[in-house]
């Protein structure tokens, strides 16, 4: 794994972030967010290569094109947590961790936000936060990631 | 909102109108329901801005875009009214009023037709009438947004 | 069909409006509604018959009476859209295009409203559109009923 | 019981047969089954007493109003049959056998039909016989209160 | 609120009480109960107005003449309670305070008599106490007007 | 149809009429109800056949056997009504009317006796008259193939 | 029963009332409730005895404990309302009437409120009248043990 | 149909194939199964065109494409099987048969495979035979096709 | 495994294949589909025994005399498919692989018809190919087992 | 009850018990349980009849022929457990006690394994203890029939 | 494990044993199961040591205290069984075998009594037995810790 | 808020870390986990508390009697998060921030464990971390309480 480096995916409407409902979703844009995660990156030497999308097809082949070189992964696939069996695949698949993070707290919102199709495949979730969400998750993956870098089990 | 028009978007398959099981959806195509709906906008001097996809991407992408130009939207989301979780959060964050139809009448089709992610965070639905529908509902979007640029409840 | 005319058949508490919980259903009354249907018969040369009633069986009596003569129905059923398997029979029965219509956008209310017997029965639906979707429904019946007085498919 | 004599009560749309969906509920008028039954009630000695309504609140009204005259009711309570708690109490009620009849095969319907509120208080069910149901549900009276006016276990 | 008064309203079959399963009922009849009540109301100087209907549009017509005029209501929709959609949205049009009463313990019963489409809009529900709790429901409704008539939250 | 007759075809546990929970079932023998079928048949020419089995394969065996013999069938299937999509299909390829019989109300017992898999497929229902819907169901077959065989629809 | 009085029991978070959502559950605090209890008590010649717990077993030991010695119990298990067996068996094994008592109107909160496991055990229940419905629940125990000390059903 | 040739469509992650988890999925490349179905179509003289995408919409993009050239499709949606309605109602426009593969046994795998969108409007369904599947549909294809294009029933 | 052959087992009412429902299952009748099985094995050099039986125990029976003696069975359970755990135990006990087959396209029937208890313990299934899905298992069957018998997994 | 014996019944597939998968159902044959069972009757002077089928009818023939002679049953239904309504009619009407069996711990297992027909009708259940299980069900029959042939209640 | 004992343990109302509802649960009290289970004890050299608690917690806490020192335990968690995921996971910690009791045969009760929490971390159930049924389990855990004592599988 | 500390309750069986099932929840104890909380605390300043029970009653007393002193809590209800209305009552009550944690994958297990009755009156959710997750709950706590002691909304 000659190029550690960890991944940020954000999916559908989060380019909105600031704009859209800030009562749930906070006044933070994605520009801060992606920054406020690279700036970690540069502090703890490990390069955070951000990424959106709207497109499930899109989310897909990006983490499948990094699956050889990235070390962990933060993901909020936010609307295609609760649709999306091709991600729920693709991110089985992916030979490093990821964390599955939310902004709001998704187990206060409408009943179709409740299952998530990405948490049974990912390490583990970090919801409520706001963008701290990312950076927690951020930390937990250079923990994970700190010896060796581990398997999925 | 310098710049007045209304969208008229369609998901997937729709591009095959008037092909497609025409004792469902009629014969007519998606070219002459287009041609009718920016006739209306000539004749009212609201410009009629079209768009197609079968990409749910595509469709978010779009009315992205339009979030800050458009001033309604007639949506036909076709299949990914019953799935689409990334549209229903998409319309949700639109600051214009969108109104949703369908050719037919989905109430007395399948199951899994019943259940629309889109209509919660639509002002309202047209369903059964054909392309009429589409006529029917910029004359509800020209009503809406008449006097002031309403804002969505 | 000598008798041309439509039918406009309102269901419980609609004869409140206006009064009742104007946040959902507006402030116009249902006289305001029924004139305006009036109106519009008045000005397309065609008679249009309106009733309101909280019985069901009167709802049913009243449409049943009026099954070889009117050209077409809008009904809002109200809280029997719901529960009223004997008005889905009713509406059924009927030779004439009835259109379902409801004020508020009964999709982002209660899941007891999700669900609409008449819906399947119908030839179509208008929802969310307060006072304005009657007129719409009453457009769609004439453009139906145009050249040939067209059988429920 | 000085007042021997049996009821044939029809609910919602009934007084349509013969002219409402003859494809489900065949060509029989509900006047041609009504003369039949009392007919029937001649041939045996039995008066018969038919009555029709589109009124829950009607049909429950005279069943409540002949429970301490007549001897037996043969009941197609048609829609109500899968909505109506209040009948459901009204025959639990009565002090006579009630037998539950339908014209057509309601199991081979839609599936809100499957259920029947009626069922579980009747003496019990006669279905998809048509119009002989009725003369079918008359004879099992007649054998049911020949020789003692039974009670409803 | 110049006619200060209550309304005693009784659903379907309760005009049988005392001789319908008095196992279950009890064996006071209708009339004790409602002279049981006018009595209250002399006792207290709140007139009490009683009515019962077997029909659903009947007992809807009646609550929706009173709703200028009565202060409180205390409502047994009896079998109502659990099908009518109608009841439920009048009581929720009511400016005054409903309470639910039900002779009988229907948790106890059958489960689709668990479903109380009257409760949520009611102020409060009192069952289990047979004539008993038309009683306290007086009484709770001259607690609530005492001061001065409260709004429904 | 050279060899017109009617069969009367009961399920598993019926040898036991009589002896097992004579509360539910009465304390008439199968052979008393046999016998009495038998007699109506000879009573109005036609031969009735009588097959009782406990096993699922058997019964489908016996109504196969007969279906280019046999004009109508009055069928128990007792327990296997509940569970047997072999005797669904099975009767849905019979060409002769099949009424299905029950001693008991079906509909008045255990949740899982209110689902038939037979009546879907059957001409229609006799339920809860105990022997006597075994004589209803073979007047209603004399009825239903007096004229000309007919065909199931 | 030498030992005549009542109980007045309260479950988890009961404690915190005055200062826990007031806006659901008022701004009386459990010390006034039992005051006025025990007012009420003196005012009538019955002790009342308060007790409250956080605890499933503790509320269950208090009750087992004076299930010789008390005549009677006001109920309110909070949220052990809606998952406690244990108090469900507890109840049913209680000799005296227990009314089930609630301060808000449950029926009109969230999903996992609607079902009570104590409500099919005690004698009647009363909600949403606030700290007023204790007192009226203490009324109704009167008068079910005034003459003799009636069995549960 | 000038341009008789059979379509390979797979979908997410498909791409993946030998690599990801080949316990269900097996040791064999994407590239292997492509270039044993080309060797068929060799052999069998019908040329054989493949295509794999991670995106719905592309999916749909390249059937529609092909809907008036190819004869048949083998299709294995993968992950949208279960999720996509626009790949449902794209199949069913389609008028040529097409056949679903899956490569495991999906029955034997998580609840949320059991649902197939594509199996009600494919001709048929092969699964579990790993590679194999995709020759034995090719072969039924042929079959389907060899004397005249065979409509969809 | 001295006795190389392949099963083909049918369940209840494929006997009547040819005369029952054509529409659904063909006019091809049970004979000539085995025969078919037989040529194919006659011209594969393995034997192919074939079996019918109406009665679950019977096929029970069958497989399990055959557990030592076969190689790999096709099975088509028909309407034991949906209903038989001991079917599904029996399979699994096998030490060989079966391949589950369906004439029609069960996915596209009624919904009782969409779960089968045999798929998960199956090797794989093939659905809606008519007699042609028994040639192609044999042909998977043929695969499966040529190099060594594999154990199933 | 000049024939006192007990019964052992033993369900479909339980004839391959040692050869089938023994990491379930261990390793000991039928034949042994059938052998220590009988040995349990030689010492406590109760003869041991035993009875293995796989066929629903065959295991209710045996059930029913020996309802006047045996004492009392162990019946393990094995697959027929959770789909047998015949057996469980058959089991309520037994004059003696039964009690049902299973080897392993089914509540461990498949979800459709959790109910059992059995269970409600049986006097009580034994599970997950091996062939243990059967000696101690024994047992409890020698103490439940010790003083009096006991009614089941 | 110097410290061979085997554990008795009693949920919720157990206390109450002979005074509950005997009808259900018999006559015998919690004395007198615990005295046999010790009498049981001695005669066979394994001391028993007995608890009841009506509190969740204080069970748990029990079983946690025994865990390195008891060889076995009889448990029936009464109430707590079908709602306690505590001990449901306390019961999956310990390290030697526990066997589920009930007295009676809860499969023939209410619902909510249907699931247990307890059975699939058990290694058996022992239902409707009575008292015997602990003096069963004792046998059943002497048996399991006869040779070795065994690890949970 | 003159007492500034942060709180860590953990609920049942969670003393038993380290010992209880380490494929799951690790081989780290509660000790260090508490000593790992409590270093974080003196290393940033704010003392933290750690408190355990295997009693919902206790965890309750114990953030009720808290409620006025501490600024935020780390909660890992274990058990109790799936089944504790009571402890969702009284998080809800709490003036400050409460992060849950678990320390395994939840939504990776068993479906009981997919519903938090915690999660929606949390602010956030932290699991699959292992013993990390406290850590980066505390660390969201200070940044939560950073500023000024926020409400929970």
């Amino acid at each position: 794994m000659s190029d550690h480096h960890f991944l940020v995916v954000n999916g559908p409407n989060l380019n909105l972030l600031g704009e859209r409902e800030p009562a749930i979703y906070g006044a933070v844009t994605l520009d801060e967010i992606e920054s406020a995660c690279r700036a970690w990156g540069e502090e703890h030497g490990v390069p955070v290569c951000c990424f959106q999308s709207n497109a499930e097809g899109a989310l897909l082949d990006f983490l499948q094109a990094e699956r050889h070189r990235a070390s962990g992964a933060v993901l909020n696939a936010a609307a295609y947590t609760h649709t999306s069996v091709a991600l729920h695949d693709g991110v089985r698949a992916l030979p490093f961790p990821v964390i599955e993070v939310h902004l709001s707290n998704v187990a206060a919102r409408e009943p179709f936000r409740a299952v998530s199709l990405i948490a049974p495949v990912a390490r583990g979730t970090i919801t409520g936060m706001g963008a701290l969400g990312y950076i927690l998750a951020l930390e937990a993956l250079r923990t994970m990631t700190a010896d060796a870098p581990e398997e999925r089990p």
